[in-house]
């Protein structure tokens, strides 16, 4: 095996969702693992019914820790920082505060073992909200998560694909109080996240950003509202002057078409669905949510926890390997960007 | 010729933008005769310049009235209720008082021609507002004037594509008020006007309508806003109990998606960029503009009159195709329900 490989840490997330199944399907993939070198963060039982279930001839061993996981070639090493034997025993589709636990144990784990140089990159399976409650754990998301353990202030959701990247400006918030929610520093804000992260981890070094407006035909001079005027427009002012190659408002019915053409390499989406409606029309199935800002590479799955076919094996594990896969390859883009920056002038191409 | 072709009105829209070039692009399809009888309302003159940048041959001749269109065979008969001399010697991409009452003028004569019974759908050409005000016409734009023509109350805007079709709740409304906006009565009227459209005039008997929510993850269960709940749900319920198959409210990212895949004939949006933004990724270029709620058949392309490009033969004619095909194929379905809805029940199918 290359040791030159990026490590992705892929967590297992809820023992009793999808996660097992899709891990063990997305780990078959002899693609993956030209790619990287995975290493699961999860259960090693509930993995190996996963796999069963899914028909996946893949092997799972558990180690104690990540320097035996780099040492284990045969089968795919497990790490599993949670109390294995509680996870085994869980029923398929039914949350508790013990998969609480664990799920947020996986996470935890990987972060440690990112913070401490140990991996390169996280790709995160599906966690549930609920769960997560049931167990006390103050957090509606691994987002949350991995910005409060890591302190990081400033960050933004990227959903990815080959052929449009979306930025959101703002996520989980009520239609109706979008408007008074947007701010041009957040705008600001995400517009540099998106040039920040398309340079360092897309290895697109002359990126060019579109801004969407927020009302229909980007108000259309003010007839439909002045956000474009007041709050948009100057954030996009603000990052040209710093360098950035924005542009916009524009009108959010038509932008994500012309990016997907190739007239942008990202659009920037004031809210939810403005930006994921376009993109899961041509990305349902390969679409990788991956997070903007974070001192560590991390993609994750764009679905839940599919409790509904849990254990059964159906479930497509299509966004599992796009999200590790995309892990792998930002771990290269960040790499090269590294030697690049580090160069003395005179060496850089 | 077979004389039982539907009979399409054509009008050219704004003299001085694409329209004269593009609806001679189009009337040089031989798919486009083969399916109807077009009849445009517009200048001779204009329209031959138009086709000859476009480099398209088809002949144009101006007749007085549409008794005279309708035994013109060599040529596309032309009706020209307007000041003909002042139409052709107008500048390209300069709009004026004079396009406002040219514009006006062919849409009217077409609009009386189809209130008279003598032809059977109208296929609009973009026209632009600014000229219309500088006429000093109170509308601002085609569907406005053919709804308080025909004194039609309830109409629907639907943009329909082979794959997805959407029709929107609200259309040009600034993004903070459409949550006020929303009423129960609005989109359970739209939903009748969708389900009405699509058997009679896409002859789809058993239309299954997807209703899509207002909030991210359609509110998350009240979590991200409750116009689901309040608002729409019974709306839905509203048209279950009159024998509607509708459904939702559902996510709004993901439901034109599911929608294209073939699970709903068709999306009830509650905003104009949550149904056009994905119906743009898929139908940018086939995409059709039609009117729900009229008693004329409509259709439209879906761009304006693209005064950048006016004049040099290098607009798509795609939209314009598309639309005077669907008006042609609305009029076959329309014709084959009245003829179903007329036969006695012992004789229907």
């Amino acid at each position: 095996m290359n040791d030159n490989l990026p490590i992705v840490a892929v967590t297992m997330g809820d023992p009793v969702g999808i996660g097992p199944e899709i891990v063990a399907k997305a780990l078959c993939d002899p693609a993956i693992s030209r790619r990287c070198r995975p290493i699961v963060y999860g259960n090693a039982v509930r993995l190996t019914i996963g796999a069963r279930c899914a028909n996946a001839s893949v092997d799972f061993a558990a180690v104690p820790s990540i320097h035996e996981a780099c040492r284990s070639h045969a089968a795919v090493a497990v790490i599993d920082p949670h109390d294995a034997k509680e996870a085994t025993k869980l029923d398929w589709a039914r949350p508790t505060a013990a998969c609480g636990r664990a799920m947020f144990a996986y996470l935890n784990a990987a972060i440690d073992d990112a913070m401490a140089g140990q991996i390169d990159s996280i790709a995160t399976g599906p966690i549930n909200k609920a769960a997560l409650h049931m167990a006390g754990i103050p957090y509606t998301g691994h987002t949350e998560i991995l910005a409060h353990r890591t302190q990081t202030r400033d960050y933004a959701m990227m959903l990815a694909g080959d052929r449009l990247k979306v930025v959101l400006a703002t996520i989980h918030v009520p239609l109706a109080r979008v408007a008074e929610i947007l701010a041009t520093s957040t705008i600001l804000r995400v517009i540099e996240l998106t040039d920040h992260g398309l340079k360092t981890r897309f290895g697109i070094s002359d990126a060019r950003i579109a801004v969407a407006g927020l009302n229909p035909h980007a108000g259309e001079k003010g007839l439909f509202g002045d956000e474009e005027e007041k709050i948009i427009r100057p954030a996009i002012d603000l990052a040209i002057s710093e360098g950035i190659d924005a542009s916009g408002p524009h009108p959010p019915d038509t932008v994500f078409f012309s990016a997907a053409q190739g007239a942008y390499d990202a659009v920037v989406a004031m809210y939810h669905d403005q930006g994921l409606g376009p993109f899961k029309m041509i990305h349902f199935n390969d679409g990788v949510n991956t997070t903007l800002g974070l001192p560590i590479v991390r993609t994750s799955v764009d679905h839940g926890t599919a409790y509904d076919i849990a254990g059964r094996g159906r479930a497509s594990a299509e966004s599992m390997k796009a999200a590790i896969a995309m892990a792998a390859r930002q771990v290269e883009w960040l790499r090269r960007h590294r030697s690049n920056t580090a160069k003395p002038n005179s060496l850089r191409s």
